[in-house]
């Protein structure tokens, strides 16, 4: 279990190396849910995701880095953040991607100075090149959700939100393996109602629910390269069953009017995974109960287009 | 002049009508500064720019609105503010733009209900096309910076900045027809050193301290639609020449490079004229002394492109 020492002991390890990102709140009839809605602009932290924050509490709580560095496998966020902070801390990083991996993240990537390998089609063969790799150089793994450091670090963006929205009742939050939502409902348990929100391409949260144990899922859709994890991790699941309210599912189509929406009305440019939070609430795959005070997690933006 | 109580009671008067904007606070190397920034996301406004602020204002202080609604000539972002606050109080709103306002800005303003009517090659052109017509219609003109009430209303987003971050010594204000560091300059009156930015191709505010009275100036360059006004108004002089410290300018190539900069280290869209202030810094346009707290305000988002 990640308790609430582990949290406040990541946020002290990792502060003045992330944002304290803005909250912004929202009237009943801006986005025409008839609710306010709190949103965490998690999306402005460095390397345009909420990553930096278990990246850099996996690292500073290794102890010690071998001169080989660290070496990470992920769609891309993650691996911005490992490079990030690699670069941050005077590092060595590796970091190995799928296929799926937009250009624009490789490119993220590599602009931090990390070597970049393509290993495999999706984020699992990544992994498994990586740890190929790993054995040989011995660099410190950072894995992108299934550690407890990585939670840990992942739910300081919790204790934020708490700070700055104590009233919330609800939080909606994107999920993939499932290292943020482990680390926000470690934070929290149980006293705020944590709902993952996962797209149906990627529904590995809803499926281990169900099953009772994390289980392979299907990966595919818009939002794959960010949210695409074939099954949650073993560290953040009986966080989940016990923490987590629920996994609810939003079609690709609601993603893409969400990330149309947050631009439209907002200004801000949301990845799709760092939309399909908020499409829950657009397309109705999740209705808070009257009286609910509701926030949502905006924690990704690594992906062009959307402006015109 | 513009008093305290003015923008007070504007405030008073808006509340709930705009969005209290956050700001996000850099540490001195996230932008290779050297010292501390605190940013005012005013880019987040409704609208996509500062200028809902005094539009609302304007209105809703003017007593009655004649049947015919409101009118207004704008480049653009102003446009789109007047067309957001008429439909929101349930006005007709007729908008005057020039040939220069981009496409996205004109279809932004129509999405928000109001009549779009193109007018001449600039916005002074733009701004005697819509006299001609206010004459005809009665409609309540809402002037784009030179109006008291407009100031006052502008006015509103230091005194959001005062209480958000007390501590500033310097502020970089984008300046075009000069109602926003009218409003701005009005509320600090000294005790922040407010410093305008012009870009070269719009000097209106530089022009004027140095001839001791408004002038006309050249309008031209990749930020012309939204600070490209022939001269500063009337209003906003005095207590320019009282107030704002300086005026700065800077050339179109250091406004891109800011843009850039906004989107790879902050992930928010910056339209050229909402990058000018920021700008200022990065070129070394303007050099804060040692030990200045410094507070750039980003105040404008209604523009395509940028990611990638």
């Amino acid at each position: 279990m990640i308790t609430h020492t582990d949290i406040e002991q990541a946020a002290f390890r990792i502060q003045g190396r992330v944002r304290r990102t803005p909250i912004l709140r929202l009237a009943a009839d801006e986005l025409g849910l008839g609710y306010d809605l709190t949103l965490k602009l998690e999306l402005l932290q460095h390397a345009g995701s909420f990553k930096p924050r278990g990246a850099f509490n996996r690292i500073l709580s290794a102890g010690a880095v071998p001169e080989a560095g660290v070496i990470a496998a992920s769609g891309g966020n993650h691996g911005a953040a490992v490079a990030y902070a690699a670069r941050a801390l005077g590092l060595r990083a590796e970091i190995y991607i799928p296929a799926l991996t937009p250009a624009a993240k490789r490119s993220r990537i590599e602009s931090f100075g990390a070597m970049v390998v393509q290993g495999g089609a999706t984020y699992n063969e990544a992994l498994a090149a990586c740890r190929v790799r790993q054995a040989e150089t011995g660099a410190l793994d950072v894995h992108a959700y299934d550690h407890s450091a990585v939670l840990a670090g992942q739910g300081t963006v919790a204790r934020e939100i708490e700070q700055d929205a104590p009233e919330l009742t609800d939080l909606l939050v994107a999920t993939g393996g499932g290292g943020l939502i482990g680390g926000i409902a470690a934070w929290y348990q149980g006293r705020v109602r944590v709902i993952g929100v996962e797209p149906e391409g990627c529904p590995c949260l809803h499926d281990a629910l169900a099953a009772g144990a994390p289980v392979a899922s299907p990966v595919g859709g818009v939002a794959a390269d960010s949210l695409g994890a074939r099954q949650v991790g073993a560290v953040m699941f009986p966080i989940a069953r016990n923490f987590v309210a629920e996994a609810v599912l939003v079609p690709d189509d609601a993603i893409i009017a969400a990330r149309r929406l947050i631009w439209d009305r907002l200004r801000l440019i949301a990845e799709p995974g760092g939309a399909v939070a908020l499409a829950a609430l657009l397309c109705g795959a999740y209705v808070p109960k009257p009286g609910a005070r509701v926030g949502v997690l905006l924690c990704g933006s690594n992906s062009g287009e959307i402006p015109a």
